[in-house]
């Protein structure tokens, strides 16, 4: 289908400045003015028809998960032959203005996990939750802490958050019921697998680019004062499972080959299942905006534990893993006080309030409006972006 | 369809003291000597092919789920339908000796969560892992403790079950790798969803009925060591995830009718989005057998949080639903020594080993067999079979 078509063909324009060059390339899945959903990759502030131009049907879907079970080879194939049709004229029926799409959840998830690796995270709220005892628990430096959430409320970024209502202690040690009081954001990268694997066989650290398709950005809206009364002894439940958002775009892992930084030194050195050859971090730059006024720059390359560690440890136990399993990293924070990724951190505990728009704020008021973005070192010598993910927080019904 | 075929028809015969009569009729997906997978109900020790007997496409599926999502109306006059024809001859090609048949996990499931709603056995539990302090922990009896388990390593009963390896502390306070030393079952009653539910909108106690299509019976194998080391502060991970067992048939819960128990008082009274106008519990006795050897019967009439208070809980926050969720009720304990559904509360964490076919155990060995069966009430006066759930421990690989 490439080529000819309705109003013939031109070259794509990106923007001098884009972070979106030839070089970045993530796919997601979008719908055309008239149209149904199909897969797409951005350029510039265009939207690749994939489905008009590349003869594969696995383009042909409102999900990215034909496309994801395909595995190493064919990703890198598909993302040759986009970078050499993003040099040539294109027919014109196959390119989108950005704005004139609708895009939606890029993935059909199987199971959601998300992970606690960020020490700088799990050391402040450690102090926050825990003021008398050490910070991080005994687990903490041996293995990457994880729990499963709830893969089917995870939803496009841009898709309004409602307040969610829940079970609170209050301070008179009494409970009630009602919309919470401390909402939050997580801001954190998701990890999406591409090839699956067999139940009872674990994925090596190694293994990880075999079963790793790419990265997106994720904000885990959590419920403090929900999460606080439920969580002993089985873990957070609905003090998260009401929504999680992920970017609509999903940046393939060769897009950030130049992005690979040495992992912080690890002490205790970890067990042998945790250890591989080439193991690294991220040097991803994350920003978030509350209500378009920056107030946090978590640094993801600070992360203690390394992605392909994360998903080792995942599948340490012999549990598999599917095409379209996302696992997120946990909050990303930096050691400074403006590179901490959860309001929670930002406000300590809701002790420290923070200025927004010149009103006093701890957590989340109705009709405000967080953004989360980043960027990394892309391959042509110029950052590339991850995309955005945004929501907009409505009432309790 | 129906009536006709190869082979002529004749009436399914019926054992005597079948626990799968007429008025059970549970679901699920199977597999005859030659063809592909398809919907078929249980009917005495028959299969009936319901692709073959009713003119719909819901049952020429390998997954309950298009059954699952039709909803209330739509469950009851396939089941009405089902029991008139299970009073007349039917084709041969229809029918299919049980032990001829394959069976597979009859759900593509979409979220599975994991409840704790057993008083004794939390109780058993808070007094092994707590011992100097009060053994149910302050939320406990406020609200319906979950958490979200793994729902792409769920398998249909009979799949044999690999020993997960993974990190635990040793006795020196060291950590190391390997075998899980303490490998358990947990008995309990899982819930499937049917109809769905919207984003933002909880389901209350009263629309149980409206939402969940049946029961199957669940074992959350659990490896207690990984367990132990892992679970705080985000809950069980690694010594769940590996594998969880549901039985091949599904029961629905109109099979279940009589089964319909008071609850036991709830003190204190639970908040009013736990409350319902007609909300019970079910009067089902499960049987644990480990290698032939009966070592348990759980009564689920004693189980504090009822399944309707489970699903409404895990909504009040506006988590959706959708069909093929999964949610079960954590293991099932009474309060005597024999009612207990777990090998870590019959061996009380090992102290007092049990003795199973001449032999002393405290968990479970390679080689081993555990299977969980379980009856009910029946509408016809005589009780009804909720199938079972069985596995096999093979060595870590």
């Amino acid at each position: 289908m490439t080529g000819g078509g309705r109003g013939g063909a031109s070259r794509v324009a990106i923007p001098e400045d884009s972070l979106f060059g030839p070089e970045n390339l993530p796919y997601g899945v979008f719908a055309p003015a008239a149209g149904g959903y199909r897969v797409g990759a951005r350029l510039g502030d265009t939207v690749l028809d994939l489905a008009a131009l590349l003869d594969d049907p696995i383009f042909f879907r409102a999900d990215l998960n034909a496309l994801l079970a395909t595995g190493p080879t064919r990703w890198r194939e598909v993302r040759d032959r986009v970078r050499e049709l993003a040099e040539t004229a294109l027919p014109v029926h196959a390119q989108h203005p950005l704005h004139a799409v609708r895009m939606k959840l890029p993935i059909r998830i199987g199971d959601y996990v998300d992970f606690y690796a960020s020490i700088d995270h799990a050391t402040n709220l450690g102090r926050l939750f825990r003021p008398d005892t050490e910070p991080l628990l005994p687990n903490w430096r041996h293995l990457p802490v994880g729990y499963h959430g709830r893969a089917g409320t995870v939803v496009v970024s841009d898709t309004p958050v409602v307040r969610p209502k829940g079970q609170r202690r209050t301070d008179s040690g009494a409970t009630d019921f009602g919309p919470s009081r401390s909402l939050d954001i997580e801001a954190e990268l998701g990890f999406v697998v591409g090839t699956g694997s067999v139940l009872g066989v674990p994925v090596t650290v190694d293994e990880f680019t075999e079963h790793v398709f790419g990265v997106g950005l994720v904000n885990d809206w959590s419920a403090r004062d929900i999460q606080a009364w439920e969580y002993q002894p089985l873990g957070p439940f609905l003090g998260k499972s009401f929504t999680t958002s992920l970017s609509a775009w999903i940046t393939p892992l060769d897009a950030l080959a130049d992005a690979r930084v040495p992992l912080p030194t690890q002490t205790p050195a970890p067990l042998p299942y945790l250890r591989g050859s080439d193991d690294h971090g991220l040097d991803i730059d994350l920003t978030v905006r509350w209500n378009d006024e920056v107030v946090a720059h978590p640094p993801y390359a600070r992360m203690y534990w390394s992605p392909a560690q994360m998903l080792a440890h995942l599948t340490a136990n012999g549990a598999s893993v599917r095409p379209g399993d996302l696992y997120a990293s946990g909050t990303i924070s930096g050691p400074a006080p403006d590179q901490r990724g959860s309001f929670i951190e930002l406000s300590w505990g809701g002790t420290q309030p923070v200025t927004v728009g010149g009103e006093i704020r701890a957590f989340l008021a109705d009709g405000d409006r967080v953004r989360i973005t980043a960027t990394a070192p892309g391959t042509a010598g110029r950052p590339i972006g991850l995309g955005e993910v945004g929501g907009l927080i409505l009432p309790a019904r």
